[in-house]
Parts: C-alpha cells; structure tokens; sequence
C-alpha cells in the first residue's frame, strides 16, 4: 500500500472543444492524480474565439493528427454534429483506438454497429456522459443491475425540459417566459425543440434500454411525445391535481417475457421520488424484484457536470474497463411491446380526439368553449399509429399514471 | 448477438443462513441468468428451524466442506458474529477463493488486513452489500469517482436509527414509543446499540472513506455519537427551527491535503437532499468539484435488499472483477485531521457543559429549570478528548451546521 509514481499512460485526443470540450480540458488540468494528458484537440475552425486558454500547437484542425498519432491511445469525442461524430467513432474503432463519447444522438441511432465495432475490432467504446451528464447510469445498469430482478427504469433526463416545467409549477411562470428563461441561462438551445420535443430523453432512453435490458429499439418505434403543445389549461388542470408535469422517459417491463418504453408528459403527485427533482437536473428511479426503487440524482447537463462524467470513462479506460453487454447474451431477453394499456389525459379543441382515436374507456370528459378535456385509456400502439392526430396544434397528452391499465404491476 | 449457452460458471459455498442469507437464497433462485448457483450453506446449528426451504443436502455444519471442495469457486459470508465472518474471509483468501462479504464490523476493523490478503494471495473481495444494503456506493465511488474532484460523502447510514427519527419528527411520536415500533418491525436489533450509538453507520463510514479517499481510518479514531440520549427537549428545538434530526455520518475534505470525518446526529433543513430521506431508507451525497452534488437513495437494509446487492458482487465476479483500491496508491493522499470547528448544540442540566468544554465562541445559552442548552464552536479534537462529559446521561450533542466555521467549504 506504499504509494507508487506512475507516469501519465493514457494520452487523449480530444474532439471538439464546445462547452463539453472546454469542460473536459478544465476537469482533467484539475485531476492531478488521473495519469491523463490532452495530447491533441481537433477542432473545426482553428481561428474561433474559445472561453478558455488552449496551447495553441494543442490545436489541429486535421483529424488525421490525432488518428495517426501512436501515442495517442484514447480518443473523447464530444463533436456536436452526429454525422461527424459517427466519422470520428467509427474511424477510431476501426483502427483500435478506444472511444469516449458524450454524443447521445450518434450513439441511439448507432448502437448495434458500435457494439459490432467494438466486437470486431477488440476496443471499447464508453459513454457514460451520453445520459444524464454527471449521473452514472449506464455504469450502474451494465455492472450493478446485471441481473434478472431489474423491472423498470424511469426519470427525468432532460434538464432543459424539466428547468421549464419546474420554473412554470414550482415559480408559477408561463411557459413562453420559463422557455425564454432557460434560453437566457443557456439551459435551452436557441433552437430547443431537441429538448422540448423529448428527442433528447428518447435517444437516452434507447442507451440506457440496452444497458438495462439488453435490447436495442430503434428510436423511430418509440412513442416519444414533448412539452411543445403544452397549455395554460394543461398546468392548472395539474396543479388543480396537486401534481406536477414531467417530461418522464421510461422502460419497463410488463411481464418476464416482455417490456414497453416511451417518452411523454407525466401527471407526477408529491408522493412520488421524481416530483421533486426540479430545475435543471436529472433523476432515474430504477426499480428491481429485490431490492424495491433506487433513485439517482444529479445535475443532467452542462460543461462540468458532463466532463466529469467524461473523465470517469477516462479513469475506467486506465485499467481496461469496457462495457461487455452481457445482458445481449442473455436467452430470455424480453421483448418490446407496444401492446400495453395507458391511462391519458388528452386536452383538444377544434380536433375530434374522441372521434379519431380509439380510446378504450373514457374516465372523464369535459367540454367548454375555451377547450375540452378527455380522461381515457388507449393502446400504446395506437398512441403510435395515430400520431399525426396527437401532432395537431390544438392537442396535447400527458400520462395519468405509473401503472398500465391492464397489468397488475 | 446471437444468445449464447452458458452453464453455471460460480459455484457458491454460502456461509450463514439468517435473514440475508435467507434472502440470497431466494434471490438467486429467481435470477435464471445469473450463472451462478449456491452449492453448499454452511451453518452454525444444523437443526434450527428456516423459515425457508432449504434442500437438506445443501447444508453442513462443517466450514472444510466448503474451503475443501474444489468445485467451489466463491464464498458468500453473511454470518451475524464478526469473529467468525474473519475467520471465514481469512481463511477464503488464503486459500486464493474469492469472498463477497456484508460483515460491515468484521470489514471495518480489517480492512488494511483484508488489502493485504487480496494482494497476497491474488483474490479479491466484494461487500457492497456492507454498506448502505442496496444502493451500490462502494462500487461507485472505486469505479466512477475515481479522481481527484470528490469533496464529500455523506449520508444517512442506518436505517433502524432512521426509521425512529422519521417516526418521531414525521408522525410525531415520542422516541420510547418509536424504538419499541422499530423492534417490533423488526427494523432496530432486540438490543439495538448498534444502530443508535452510530456503530452501524461508523463501520459503514470506514470502509466509504477506503473507497472514497483511499484512507484507511480506524473506527477507533472517528467521532461517534448517536441517538441514544436524544431527548424530547432536543426534538422540541428542532421542530422550532423547522429541521429534522438526523443521524449524519459524513467524510469531507478540508482542504487539498486534508479531510475529516465523523458521526453525530445533525440538524437537517429541507433543503437538504437527506431531509426527505424517511422511514427505514438510507441516501448518500456524494459531493465533487465539477458535478456537484449526486444523490443516491435506496433501502439500506433488510434481508432481501442486502441480498440483491450481494448479488450484483457474485455477477461481477462473473467477469472477474476486484476492487483494485487505486486511490490508496495516490501519491498525495489527504491525511485525517480532527482540527476543525463545528458548529453545536448540546443540551445538558446537572453536567457543567461550559466549564467542562472547551468552547469557542458561544453564539446561543439558553437555562432553564427543566434544563439548558448552547450553541457553540468545538474543535472536534476537543469533542472526542472530552468524550466522557459528552457520555454523561443529562448531554445529548447535534452538529448544527454542515459547514466548518473556520474552513470556506
């Protein structure tokens, strides 16, 4: 146990030095003890300003700088383009290099020819940072819950959405201003239809599904619904509830054979462990056979929070560390279904929801001339099949509850 | 991709057959993909009645049937007497078979020892399960706070203490009525010293700084104060701050080259993650220099939790997977000190707190015929030099604030 000095062994080359980036060069100049050096930094235009001091001959604006460098053993991609960052990934594994990344867009869309990579070129690709920043989800899902009793894993993993739901429930602003608020602070792009539509939560949900289940759905065949078309009415039907709204991603098994996930507004009540993870963090409830809910919370995004994420892969890459999948391997994976039974809130006006959409058994149903509301249960598939209908300006869904009408779980 | 066949590659000589063992039993049958299988129990008295089915075959009274049989290739110990759990894990190691242990006492006086054997004999040993039952925080904080940004640990460590501060600050019950509750749940020990006199949480704070700071601190050397004196008095103050009481074990560095770390009970406001961590639960804040704070939460004890988590070990196994205690190699480990203020309130009638104490600065005296208490700065060297003044039946002491006076964190 007497302390040994060993020299740095992983050399990085890192692309992209974007918030992320620029986080990255800060947290690992600060972790003296990480035996990690930035070697090279490509960047897309070596002339743009940056918000930190870079050597310059760090700087290259040549992938092949870093690719064809020997030294360089580990390359952090935090590239903000997912065809770039798809390029960097791919050529890198390709040539045995392993990879971090932060790109969750790239990751969902590619997952099985990641895994194939890795596999064939005997490399490991982390990317813990993908979701929900600086909590260590996937890590935890792919070591800790590798077993049988995992049943369901449910939160917020968008920041950006829920800094806007948290600022309109918990501060009684609307909508418009919350949004141009968390524009101001940065929490929101300037286009933040990524975050509001759930497109953010979805590609989440897609790599934590293969880290907790072992199955990879394609993003494409998830019902993925935002806060986009979200209303005045909408939040004080809520808070006439007692609730909140969350924008919830969640999979979950609903039988030993079979799983469904999606992403959509959620009637939340005080009870429950993600009502109170407000503003801009994170928070996953991951709930097994054995041991009940545990819930995970932290900050979901920005520079920091997300390089540190980063800079744990880093640390892992140092003694060998990659994801083995296992649960892929496994004989029994279930299955996805979309043949589940929701209970939903649907607020409309000039479009006939109950006329259009196959609603199973109507709740309650309200009608006014300002809007009308309808309490129901309806397929998930169906939700699916009738999305154009849920796209219409007027409409609005949100889930009622945790529980599938039809299921006893 | 394609599933594979895999026969049961970890067969398991489980040693101790009580509520966690009881519970592993359980477990693992349910968990069909788990590889593992439990080939021998070892039990201390082969005619006491389970409260289980347990094949007769399966047990022997006789430890060499299992450190003897060669097909056993892990040992699980969850007997309740620490002797006897060293002796087993001992006798483990040396013979090169690799351990998954929950003896949190056993653990946390031998730690150094349980080290050295690992190294010695090349095997490794597991016991997340030791601390804080199901949520995985040892495995967290060796894999994926490995660096130099991790500030702090602390948290709620036990959860029968818990469980009757939460009966008594939440449901308003007197502590008497509340820890006769506990036992009767089965949530505190028939004798349950252990767990309010901060015993519990102690041990469980020594083996968390090993993996948080890479310090081996003996428990011998750590402030420990429980909730056996607390009184209603105590609880009335509270109430009128508007905080709870809580049980706090806590690890926290000071500065770049120090840390410090103690068990009291504290006064807890809402806006602290570990307020809302009620009933039999247990949370942890882990605390870094670029992500924040991370929050983590889940069922801290319990046969069936433990057992889930005991399981995850056995799986990592599975892949071969040891604690590699890096931090302990660091070159510039912080080193313990107990020269830090703090904040306090100690309650006390007939013993002479401040003639007694060494009292900084007192912000608050309150006397009365029914009793008196201060709000002072203590250096916590001069608590635990005093700590028979503090022992005395009419003192009950709480930490008032979790910032050091004199320290800016």
């Amino acid at each position: 146990m007497k302390p040994t000095i060993k020299k740095p062994t992983i050399k990085i080359g890192l692309f992209g030095l974007g918030v992320v980036g620029q986080g990255f060069f800060k947290v690992i100049a600060r972790a003296t003890n990480a035996h990690a050096e930035i070697r090279r930094i490509c960047v897309r235009d070596l002339a743009k300003p940056r918000g930190i001091d870079v050597p310059r001959n760090l700087l290259t604006d040549n992938p092949d700088d870093i690719f064809l460098d020997p030294e360089i053993n580990l390359i952090v991609e935090v590239v903000s383009d997912p065809e770039m960052a798809w390029r960097i990934a791919s050529t890198a594994l390709r040539r045995g290099i392993p990879v971090v990344s932060g790109s969750k867009t790239m990751i969902a869309a590619n997952l099985p020819e990641l895994i194939s990579l890795q596999r064939q070129y005997d490399t490991a690709m982390l990317y813990d940072a993908s979701s929900c920043g600086s909590i260590p989800v996937i890590r935890n899902l792919e070591e800790y819950y590798d077993n049988d009793l995992l049943l369901e894993v449910k939160g917020i993993l968008n920041g950006s959405s829920n800094y806007i739901l948290s600022r309109v429930f918990d501060h009684g602003e609307d909508y418009a201003s919350a949004l141009s608020k968390a524009q101001r602070l940065g929490f929101a792009e300037s286009d933040p239809t990524f975050d509001i539509s759930g497109l953010d939560s979805l590609f989440k949900l897609v790599i934590i599904t293969v880290h907790a289940l072992g199955v990879y759905v394609s993003p494409k065949d998830v019902f993925t619904y935002g806060i986009n078309a979200i209303h005045d009415s909408d939040i004080r039907y809520a808070r006439e509830k007692g609730v909140k709204i969350k924008l919830v991603a969640q999979v979950v098994k609903v039988s030993d054979e079979e799983f469904t996930m999606f992403v959509m507004p959620e009637f939340v009540s005080p009870g429950k462990y993600i009502y109170s993870v407000d503003n801009e963090y994170n928070g996953v409830v991951i709930r097994g056979e054995c041991y009940d809910r545990q819930f995970m919370f932290g900050k979901g995004a920005g520079g920091l929070p997300t390089a540190s994420s980063i800079l744990s892969d880093v640390m892992a890459r140092l003694h060998g560390y990659r994801y083995e999948y296992k649960k892929m391997d496994y004989i029994n994976r279930p299955a996805y279904t979309t043949d589940v039974t929701l209970r939903v809130y649907i607020r409309y006006s000039s479009t006939d929801i109950p006329g259009l959409l196959p609603l199973q058994c109507v709740h309650e149903q309200y009608l006014s001339a300002d809007g009308n509301y309808v309490v129901a249960d309806i397929v998930l598939g169906d939700l699916i099949k009738h999305r154009a209908t849920l796209d219409a300006p007027d409409v609005f869904i949100a889930n009622m509850t945790r529980f599938f009408v039809d299921r006893d779980n």
